[in-house]
């Protein structure tokens, strides 16, 4: 696969992943990542120092799913809408199956009274499998800067 | 035409659009959308609810150009600057004349006493004219989710 | 060059660039300029007005060296990061050795005490030398819209 190819296909998946959370299609998500793709949320400075303690850890699609059918039926909390914007995206190390991007990302969020602004602001390390022209997230690693929020984490970022 | 080449004509022509309204060229605006093409903007919640009523409906490159005049030499507001930021581009489906594409954006505005903030985030939706290598705007929805502004709406999202 | 590559180049070049000043590997930014590169930056207002007086102005690879050298050990400053999310990618002019590139920007900064906040908005303006298939700025012009910044500039925008 050329770079330019390459670039292309992890653009797509990339906005497949905010298509699914700013649009509220969060029953699509988990697809994203492999059977035993996970995803880490952690804070810039934990991340730092090699302290490995995630806000938010979900191993395998399973625990994904579960999530977000927790989020569905279970969860209480304000109704919000997420907005990313996705910057820097930069091919880290690539070999025949998998490629590891870093990427810096902003999100949005409005909330029940109507107002929007920044909630969160970090970067996503991957590493994503590549199957012929498929990519699936096998790790995403969130490390996000923000250390105060004001609301609590509903939807993963 | 293949996907690369696609999504790189869809990029140039949103790439065009945010340049017009974050560069005060607002006259080169109406030139993206087909002569008979439209220009709403809804709140998300009339959208979801399907409530037809717009913030802004524009009907036709006429009055798109109108819109423009107006906001040249009749309406008064504040001076202010919008930087566009867009992600999540997704093309929805195809034939070959036209594509339906939908993306987030997230508009920062400075006004006149100098500060930046997140003005507004929402969808667009957009039907796209495909002319050899010519796309232009046949139908371009706006949907906001945010509900209140801190100013009232004067140039186009 | 076709435009598809010709704009992959940009791409990757501008994401390079991000990532340098976000993921805080300053030292790799004065890199991405040619040995008599220059980095200059004016509010929007002066630029507007031919008023040639920038906030900051870097003449040659050597002087965005010291720059770095400064913020790492010299400067005082508060903790912050940077988030860029870049937009409108338009290629203004060509020819065999050089593309000229206007853009957006928005810049998010989280400081010491941990909220992210929309930082700055504005313009680059660049001059970017071509070279097989390696880009460097010959001329970084960033045009800063947000007239009031709740800190001084330390790193780079």
């Amino acid at each position: 696969m050329d770079d330019i190819t390459l670039y292309f296909h992890i653009e797509r998946l990339f906005a497949a992943y905010c298509a699914c959370l700013d649009e509220d299609r969060l029953e699509a998500w988990p697809e994203l990542f492999t059977a035993d793709g996970s995803y880490t949320m952690i804070s810039r400075e934990n991340h730092a120092h090699g302290h490995p303690i995630p806000l938010l850890w979900l191993d395998g699609r399973g625990m994904l799913e579960d999530r977000i059918h927790a989020l569905r039926n279970a969860s209480i909390y304000e109704a919000h809408r997420y907005r990313h914007a996705q910057s820097g995206v930069q091919v880290i190390d690539r070999d025949d199956d998998e490629v590891r991007v870093a990427s810096s990302y902003i999100v949005v969020q409005t909330r029940g009274e109507g107002f929007s602004e920044v909630y969160q602001a970090g970067s996503y390390y991957d590493r994503i499998a590549i199957d012929g022209d498929t990519m699936r997230f096998r790790e995403r690693l969130v490390v996000y800067d923000t250390a105060r929020i004001k609301t609590l984490l509903a939807t993963p970022v």
